[in-house]
């Protein structure tokens, strides 16, 4: 009898067809009780993470405690008999989500944050993001003799910082960071210090807020909003921030200076609508994409329509500028989770319908433009369509606000392999007859970047984001994948 | 010390103040697996009653078998392991939320179905609604030498049945239900029959589907949706139908005529978007009541924002009729549940935070009509405009998709006691200021039946809804509530 | 996929070749917190049943409460959060072994003990036994529109104790009782009175303590020991006692009398050996059982060894007697438990090697005397004597505490059917043959009654216990068993 | 509120009193399923840990896996889902006792085996004993930048192996083991070998068993037994032994030779009855313990009465030499746990009582010699003597199997610190006075000597065991614990 697992219904269900962020983290200084100020925090950054979560705190009479846990932040870090464990006033917490490869062999081990004892004293660090020369590094670490004990790329920092010959955290975290290749916002602690790191190209975001006599950083800034922080500034790319409760904020530029690059799909998809990111809202930057979609892809129609939720403010922003009427033609059960254990047949073909049924009084008869925020593997986006047809629609068009993904992410995103990819083998035509809609159109990528700001679009030259996803250009060399035999564009 | 017990957020956040309906049923009847469809339903029915759930099934060889469980469907019914113990082509459910006053005492027996084996073979019932004569027949059964086994008024009608004299069960449900008085939609099921009942006034719903060789009945047509079963008509007031894969559905009239009362709450707020009552989309009426609600108390405004969900439909509907910007001021936190286990306090004291948070950007500075399907206590409403305004709105303007509710409900919904309904002790305008927002309107009686359909709106004569809840009128006497203390509109 | 289960360990293990004692019952009035002296009482008794125990509770503010779980005592009814739910000075209590057939099956409904709710109040039951007439009792009450929520024959009582037409509670237990046949020891409340029954015959036993100013009922004098009451006396069979805490008890003789059979096999397996039952100590009548059994059949060999634990008062006797040393040749290992959840190959066929280990060193190149309590199927038997012999033994003889058990127990002790019985089917002979060892004796039934005190030996015109399992004399017609087809001797 | 946590059993109950061994290890070679075997030799050794256990295990198609739960080895890896996860025909295993500091603290990640990834492929280790310069290794090990994972004194082993310059694991082992002082018997394993080592003392045991054509090492000769593998001999102390399929057992001395001290509490108390030690049955050397105490302190009585059920074949000596019958004055309750979550205050108070009971009727007025097999704190034996006392005896004498226990054991055994052992600050007399028996005498060092087959007693120029716990003699020095203010014997 094979064992019984939990099954996973991304395989099948509406958000599988899309790319996933692998992390948020969050941390605070300087306030009573911190962990559970971390533990909100994560909560609200649920959305980038849902398989497991850590704390980690110090308190100086109990020293380093840490929590990490399977499940929603929600269902674990809420208990007093729990929380109780995480005394003092520095915390700092991690949100993760599962990679294809590793499902169902995730360990408690793999959750972070990581935590390391130096001679100095002892540190812990929570990372989101990827770093593209970790198989390098962790060989390298291993012939030295370290032991790493999970199987996540983010351990080999806490082995680099343990072997640095600098005599202070903060310079072995410099040290450390320097050997790492890739794109990271991390959070690490101290004792004393609660510490906040963006990579050079600032592919990750991260943030600063202040909270009484405290301090917080967060990935998003609806983190900052659950506690009740005040949004202070992004920490800027290639800056590492120190921050005690007696001296407040203390800058530093370990690295090198690179034009920014920040992740252009935190606006598309990962970020929550509700976040300010780079100076621009993301809800306002989706709407706008929707307003760009409408003047760039018009077309005659009786209803916009989103795919839920995250479609919502694009078909807003379509809706408006197209003067068409805006209405739920699809509604989400709002019961539905994400893995079942060991589920019937009759589950297992559910699929989405699980998740989504039409309103078939509003479909009935219509010509409705669907907006959706992304097209993967384009399995999810089939279904859908089909469920609008059954209901009675006279006509399906698709619109979607986001330029083809046909490259997968190395920077701390889960994508498919390339091949799995829609766009990596189809045209635009080709994807509109595989989907059997009436019409199919993409944004462009530029305007994808009119709706972030850039009036002039995007810079070939030199592009103000990373959009590697929709146009292959790697701004860092992913090196481990190269050595598994991923091929970049220029060598296609 | 005191036990740890799990802490009922809606003691605080957004969805306490509703009204929550009690209960939902399905049941199924010529399909193989057929518990495995009554999940599917319960799953789609789960906005209905989330405390708990239960599944009672027969096979020829197995007899019956039933399973009930606490929490979610989709966390217990959805697994290979309890599934095969529900073997068979005929079966039947129920989801049930709990009642305010036996929270944290409900037991396992208390959730349905209820089984009863009689002489000529075994039954069990489902049971939507609420039994307004229950305490008498209880203490009359009791005197009789019957034993209860929940605190369920529902029980009752089985035990009604084990004792009539009737031979055959689908008569003895009838001798048992002309004995009841109140609201009911009840499924049952013998060991080849699948019955369903409305009561004379029809105040709940209840709906026939074809599925394959077999048939459904169900609280709502969105629960016929997720299995694939085609919508056939509703079980009319007053109606028993007695299903079997040979001879499919017999109708039969066992009550004495009366005008329909339907519950027109179900519209306002307790029945998904996207199911058909009443032969009207419950969808395009709540739009409808937010064009209505633009007629009737127009403001000058920026935006149009929902209270989420259910403020949503009515908020297009007003952003559409008044050409107000419709945007999603309020954003919700897809990961929050509704219990937790002995919680911080500072969990405790976040209330509508960890649910919801403003989008900022959106609301900084603008005029901001919410729109909101109800007030009950009135205690949401003033922390979501407090949200609104710190996050920087220039005026708040309430537009509540419902008239003032001012009476409890005694036909199967939770309601709190009378003095805890802000309307029931407070003018429009004494809201408005207990509320401290610029203006709060409700829509009217009359134009809420327009809504739904009624042109000349509601016929004071002879109301065609049941309107308790706003009117005071109830149209079946709540009994065991005038024993108790209850004083009528008429009495006061 | 097969559901996954748990594994019943009885079917290979050591304690599978045992008769099983179907329950315990406890109850105690006038002391404060009751409930937690009925938990210690049946932690005592535990050996009685191991599948579920259940508690009811009174007091006055918080009417009845109960809890009902799976598991052990200890593993449940223990902790402060379950036992605060409990309140009440008077409590009953009960712990269950599952029978055979329901096995894996059993539901939480079927745990005593049952409550009812009359009109003149409520009322719970905890029953030792077994009714001979069950299945025509429940026939009769369906009939007449009772439900039954259990599968078990104890229900019944409190069935027909609704149904008296009785005023007051103990009047309508003696009414119901005297409908029952069979064996019963029944210990009931109502919210003042604790009271115990035993049936004519007094098959089972039922004692009574003092502890404080209260009073307790209990199977067996071990549990009174562990509360630090004092044993008063046995409740006569045939006798009820009405126990207040202001009154303190009276006795009444509902029942016909009849001379008393009281199980012989309590003494020779099912009661704990540090209990008093009849008058005599349960340890000194094994003692003396392996005294006579080493006069009735001596054996020239080098050790005696107990089969662990029961055989151990036998072996301790029968090595006094015969002058052999006494020595562990087998041990037990203490962390072995009854139920897996679905086992490993290897464990399954582990079978009574997972609980016993032969003691080689000591076995080695002796002629060994196994003692144990009684023979059942064999199966145990067998494995023992091949692990005994693969330790190198030179000879083994089997002495067996107990007369060949030959038929079936249908007063509330669980055995395999006839057929199963190695003694049904077999000669002293042939099973000798069967186990494949040098020599096989069971005690004399004569011999076992004078180990229990007859010095004349069984009175076979009036046997003065009940030996129903030794002999096939049943001293109450098992009415529902013969009309399931099984024969009694004189049919044969 | 306080957090609910287990309430430890051992503060109060009868196996309080005792010194508990903190580990079993068992590792298997060269067998399909290996870990299934490994899982029923944990099984085996519960007795030596019982807190948690882990299995890592090797398959050449898929690596190494590893589980580690808490709790006992019959609860977890008996189940096909779990065991699934360790496949391979190479493993090793590990049971835990907590020791008394960090309970409640435990994490899973202090659970054995270690595992280590080396560049030259995995390895895992298995420690049963005690690292007397832990504290100084973890120092050393962090300056050069380990990154300790656990609390515990074996994970040093590791960390030296990944920092040795061997080439080869079994060399890096021996590299690592050099630096170790202190006793240790190690399981290690690579992807193709099974390695085993006692330190030069052989302080603790360790033995090798053939199993098919694979082999197994144990701590104990009763592991081997259940897996129905064939006893070869012991490792030796000093011994080195790598194991594969092909080659089968390499023996190597990687240490400086010393005479051996095997921990002479093992044969008192540690071991079970069935395993062989030293050449030794342990049953047999408790035997002649009670031998040796029945000549050295006889005393005029009427039963010889184990503490059950360590005391049992002492007793068994004892009455057999002195010619006074024994018997079971003491039944204990086989359904008694070792822990209980958040127990009611009723239960906090029973102790003893909740495991124990004194068969009443045997002991009355009789002089009663109570046979234990030591005396730690004292507070079990008081509890003992006044049950005994209640139940009726004439007089109580105890009579110790072992001398007093006046030392820590530093060397894998969880010991109260010094000034809790009774015998640690009173004489013979003052605790028969402290006590309050008739008598109280422990065997003499020498009578212990010569109970294990050393005819002329202890050879105090250099002893043949290690005694420190009688002798404060500790044959290597616990500089950690000096360090920490631990005084010596000579320093007093």
């Amino acid at each position: 009898m094979p064992p019984a697992h939990p099954f996973d219904f991304d395989a099948l269900d509406a958000d599988d067809d899309k790319l996933k962020e692998e992390c948020g983290i969050f941390g605070v200084v300087g306030v009573a009780d911190a962990a559970n100020f971390v533990a909100l925090g994560l909560h609200a950054l649920q959305h980038r993470g849902q398989e497991a979560g850590g704390i980690v705190s110090y308190d100086p009479g109990q020293g380093f405690n840490s929590a990490r846990r399977f499940g929603y932040v929600r269902d674990n870090f809420t208990s007093q008999s729990l929380m109780q464990t995480l005394p003092g006033e520095l915390a700092i917490g991690h949100v993760r989500y599962s990679t294809a490869g590793s499902k169902g062999q995730t360990q408690i081990r793999d959750v972070q944050p990581f935590f390391g004892e130096f001679s100095m004293g002892g540190a812990a660090i929570a990372h989101n993001g990827n770093i593209t020369n970790a198989n390098a590094l962790r060989r390298e670490l291993i012939e030295r003799g370290s032991i790493f004990q999970s199987s996540s790329d983010s351990e080999c920092i806490i082995h680099l910082m343990a072997r640095s010959l600098q005599r202070d955290i903060p310079a072995r975290m410099e040290d450390a960071l320097r050997r790492v290749e890739g794109a990271f916002s991390v959070i690490a602690m101290t004792r004393t210090k609660l510490i906040g790191v963006r990579d050079p190209l600032g592919v990750r975001p991260l943030c600063l807020g202040k909270i009484g006599d405290g301090w917080a950083l967060a990935s998003e800034t609806c983190a900052l909003d659950i506690i009740g922080a005040e949004f202070v500034r992004e920490i800027e790319p290639g800056e590492m921030v120190v921050i005690t409760a007696e001296k407040g904020v203390e800058s530093q530029r370990p690295f090198r200076p690179q034009r920014p690059r920040f992740c252009i799909f935190e606006h598309v998809y990962f970020s929550r609508p509700d976040s300010i990111i780079g100076g621009r809202s993301v809800y306002e930057t989706r709407r706008q994409i929707g307003v760009e979609l409408a003047r760039e892809a018009p077309v005659d129609a009786d209803l916009v329509c989103p795919v839920p939720d995250s479609g919502t403010p694009a078909a807003i922003g379509f809706a408006h500028e197209s003067g068409i009427p805006y209405g739920m033609g699809i509604v989400r059960n709002q019961y539905m989770g994400r893995t079942f254990i060991e589920p019937t047949e009759q589950i297992r073909n559910m699929g989405v319908r699980l998740k989504l049924n039409v309103n078939r009084a509003l479909i009935e008869g219509k010509r409705v433009i669907l907006v959706d925020d992304s097209v993967v593997r384009g399995t999810t986006s089939r279904k859908i369509k089909e469920m609008i047809l059954d209901a009675g629609a006279a006509e399906v068009h698709f619109r979607i606000a986001s330029p083809p993904t046909a490259w997968p992410c190395f920077y701390g995103v889960d994508t498919p392999q390339r091949e799995k990819l829609l766009a990596a083998t189809m045209s635009e035509e080709e994807m509109r007859e595989h989907l059997a809609v009436d019409s199919l159109r993409f944004i462009s990528l530029d305007g994808l970047y009119r709706a972030v700001g850039e009036a002039k679009g995007r810079d070939a030259s030199c592009p103000q984001y990373c959009d590697a996803c929709f146009s292959g250009e790697y701004p860092v060399e992913p090196s481990d994948q190269i050595e598994q035999g991923f091929r970049l564009k220029a060598a296609e």
